[in-house]
């Protein structure tokens, strides 16, 4: 396996966009290619979960390869669920490490806002068992997140304002993204007597229904910010096989396969952009990944060590839950937002990283891949 | 990269089935473990196309691991519209021959016979470029392949009665397979007054609505019958794209890369299973892969030279037409049926057959995958 690397970096605005699933994925990809200085490349990868259902849109790699002006080159839509881009990343990434390809293209794509909410609800729900209960039974995803933030406060001593803190941070990053779906200053009183979603979860502890695209280009050799390990794992994909509701199986094996794989644990990570797709998410992940011990996440956040100045920046791009998640695009956009920090050029950026790491899941739990990148540390 | 081999096969009957898609794809997933001698699996890969919108069922990868009993390995589902057991095959041959995984299992599934035909039409044009005129115009497969067909026959002097031969042959395979959707004996008086869907086409030129899975295991070394070679392309999306509507650039682009890869010709293949969805398709995918010239596939079926016997048999299975085109298992199938071939074990076996093809097309012409294996030739 030879040395591979990110050169090239493309997003669009993520929010409500009257552009086409196909329009915002050229406009990511046509960024990450001129960023990229233009190179020839081999193969595109497309991470997408809702084009069939809610764009009557698939074969969208072939698509992109044809408006893009690459030639017959193939193309490849990977799904998995919400980690549908870090799976797209992750066999883009093994493709050119082992040579097949020199160059290759990542994009991951979802256009969500003109579908009804109750569409859109439905259509997520194809990412739990439906030929099990679980869809037939009506559970949700804030529903379950639900469930696991109230069996988390019960056992650890955790409170409300914690996942508010979580909330209210990535708000505050958000503030200085423009590429993020919300800006807008909030608060902890705000947060907390906001509408509710499934106790306790309200409004602002649920990342939104979003539009957008992100792409970023891999090719072989030193030459950016170099990917230096891929973990990806499945969990149990129905909440009742889940032996414990407060740790993530799926997000424990990638980070796990990752960190033996670069040679490095987690004390070496200098920011993170894991998967927040509800406040409660971010507390596990945190935990998960090892940074901090099971159970004490909400100390952590309390003490702010999840941002600057703290152990280690978690989302400062704003995370699903200011930034957005349009779901396809979700895992392309925290490996812009890493390699962004790598090369420091990040809108919040920390100062004197070195070391990232992308963490994107899908289902609840169904899927984690964590990848790690490592800047030139200039 | 290392060498890679087919060590298990496993396929339901195709047709309607009142299985789930979930309990179609473990059926073929165990047979092809089983057969395979219940190997250690390191990922899986799944070929779907509709789950989200006929089934409302997404994340399978990671859903058959967990029922499979295989641990928390990676899953991935792939999509390529038609093409996609073939592209997932693909991904899993390389990350095998790459040295990422020893041993992976490969599915593809589809279950379409539930939902109404208009459903299933409208779901299949989501792989058509709908953000462009052709699904806004309302053109369907049946509609671009029947235009074709009238070129082709202006252009080269082919009858409807060479439509006809196709879909008799293709039938007369399946009549000896006990896993084809379609085993009743027809002729080609009944085809080609059988009812029509679009002129030149009849309903026995058009591969059905259909339910099943396939499966199969690949692993490291030459302990099964061998990969060869893996090609994959793209091509126009759009129909005012192809520049030329009588050959699919993706087909011979890809087989070009297989052949090459492999150090072999046309010539050289003993045995193919091609992508037959419409009579016409096997005409022009047999002078695409380069078996005959351009031009001369209706002669060549004409002759025989397609069936046993003849230069080189194509669709011992009874192809889509007949086999039936469950679509994102239609890719490992075919694979099915051309390792059983290699094995000497397939249905309708054809004598000293060394070198076998599997070619699984997508969309109109958007993707295409050959795949070249190679048997004892004990």
């Amino acid at each position: 396996m030879r040395n591979a690397s990110v050169i090239g970096l493309g997003m669009t605005k993520f929010g409500k966009n009257e552009a086409s699933l196909k329009s915002l994925a050229i406009s990511a990809c046509k960024e990450a290619l001129i960023d990229a200085g233009n190179p020839k490349v081999d193969a595109i990868y497309v991470g997408n979960f809702l084009g069939g259902q809610l764009a009557g849109q698939e074969i969208i790699g072939s698509i992109l390869a044809k408006e893009l002006g690459l030639g017959p080159i193939p193309a490849t839509k990977t799904e998995g669920a919400c980690a549908s881009g870090g799976i797209a990343f992750r066999q883009a990434y093994h493709m050119v490490a082992a040579g097949i390809y020199d160059t290759v293209l990542v994009a991951g794509v979802e256009k969500m806002t003109h579908a009804s909410t109750n569409l859109v609800t439905q259509a997520i729900n194809s990412a739990m068992d439906n030929d099990s209960n679980e869809g037939i039974s009506g559970l949700t995803f804030p529903g379950f997140f639900g469930v696991v933030a109230n069996r988390y406060m019960y056992e650890y001593g955790a409170k409300e304002e914690h996942l508010a803190m979580v909330a209210v941070k990535n708000r505050e990053y958000a503030m200085h993204n423009p590429k993020a779906q919300f800006q807008k200053e909030t608060s902890i009183d705000e947060i907390m007597h906001a509408r509710p979603i499934t106790s306790p979860l309200g409004l602002f502890h649920c990342s939104p229904i979003t539009d957008g695209a992100a792409a970023v280009v891999i090719t072989a050799g030193n030459t950016g910010v170099k990917v230096l390990a891929s973990g990806q794992a499945s969990g149990p994909p129905l909440m009742q096989d889940i032996p414990d509701l407060l740790s993530i199986e799926a997000i424990q094996e990638s980070a796990r396969q990752a960190y033996e794989e670069a040679g490095l644990g987690p004390d070496d990570i200098d920011v993170v952009e894991l998967h927040d797709c509800f406040a409660m998410t971010e507390i596990l992940a945190i935990e998960d990944l090892g940074l901090f011990e099971k159970g004490t996440g909400w100390k952590a956040v309390e003490q702010g060590l999840t941002k600057h100045g703290g152990k280690v920046p978690v989302n400062t791009s704003g995370g699903l839950l200011s930034r957005g998640h349009p779901i396809g695009a979700t895992g392309i956009s925290q490996i812009v937002q890493i390699v962004s920090q790598l090369r420091r050029t990040a809108v919040n950026q920390v100062e004197g990283v070195r070391i990232g790491l992308a963490q994107n899941l899908g289902g609840t739990g169904a899927f984690s891949t964590v990848h790690i990148f490592e800047g030139s540390g200039v």
